[in-house]
């Protein structure tokens, strides 16, 4: 039995979203199947909006629907504190701690040479006029603990420590709520040799 | 920080499918921004589209874009042979088997009293009259291995065994590819009671 073409269709559009496998893109669309039309033509419209109304923050890159965004053009945030992140998702993860009150900017990605990506495709362009026009004390990197999260870290450091005084960045160690046992070695190691003082 | 509206409300639409909690909505919602306006309009279009080309087939309530389905207007399927599953998309996973080369019924759910669902609002009715009109040798009871879906089939057994000369059920056991370790209690009760001569 072939699934009928309209269906296969939404398939694979549900495949192509990360960690959406075939099985689970057919559980979605199916579920689409039992929707009655008006609320297919909700979900189809909030598609198209998103992609109409929501835009880059031109000066951090956050998504938003007014610009400069909220975070941009509030006056109780702390704005000598600049925080790096890779993706503007990653703000959400950290607003919604509530432990940082400055400033963000959004990379769009990290540096990864082997797919061709170098400072000059993420916004680092931009990231390099705020710091000249704004008065940042404290740029903070919070980069993704990965590879390239790392090589981009340590670029953003090399190519701003004279501009900026103080260049840091998020603490690593074991995660709250963690347990030694199912510790990967990188993570034990970087708990090991950053340990402090009890 | 809050979402956008436009963005939020993209967010809901992905909050309501089945085993889509919050974060992943939120990961979903973000790829949709990164897509490019045509690729937001394909995936909004194929949306539209399923809800307008695909139907339940008339006879059997598989999702088709032809009526009857591909199935039942099949001339090299046994005919006499018919199996009821709960849902269309169990279809897809016997037909990929490639086992059963007979009919489908879809009932459309299972019999579940506290959710007021008896079997007229399932496709019971429509299989009643099916019974009675085409010729069949065999009712394959294939609903699922849960308390609704057993229910379902001993309802179903009940109701046809007088006009029916076979009804059966699938086989219950150990999952090909398991560990007697992860087995759980019930499974392996199945197991031993259903054993078969080696």
């Amino acid at each position: 039995m072939q699934i009928p073409a309209p269906l296969e269709r939404l398939v694979e559009e549900f495949s192509r979203f990360p960690g959406v496998g075939r099985k689970t893109a057919q559980r979605l669309a199916f579920r689409v199947l039992s929707y009655t039309p008006e609320e297919a033509r909700n979900f189809a419209e909030a598609i198209v909006r998103v992609k109409e109304q929501i835009r880059p923050c031109s000066s951090c890159f956050i998504f938003t629907d007014n610009d400069p965004c909220d975070i941009c053009s509030s006056s109780s945030r702390e704005r000598s504190q600049l925080c790096v992140v890779e993706q503007a998702n990653n703000v959400l993860a950290i607003e919604k701690s509530g432990i940082f009150h400055g400033l963000y900017h959004v990379l769009n990605g990290a540096v990864s040479p082997l797919d061709g990506i170098g400072p000059e495709q993420l916004t680092v362009p931009q990231l390099r006029e705020r710091i000249r026009r704004e008065n940042i004390d404290e740029l903070i990197l919070a980069t993704n603990p990965t590879v390239q999260g790392e090589a981009t870290a340590m670029f953003l450091q090399h190519e701003f420590e004279h501009q900026v005084s103080r260049i840091t960045r998020l603490a690593r160690g074991l995660p709250a709520g963690g347990d030694l046992e199912y510790v990967d070695d990188v993570t034990l190691s970087e708990a090991f040799s950053g340990r402090q003082p009890f």
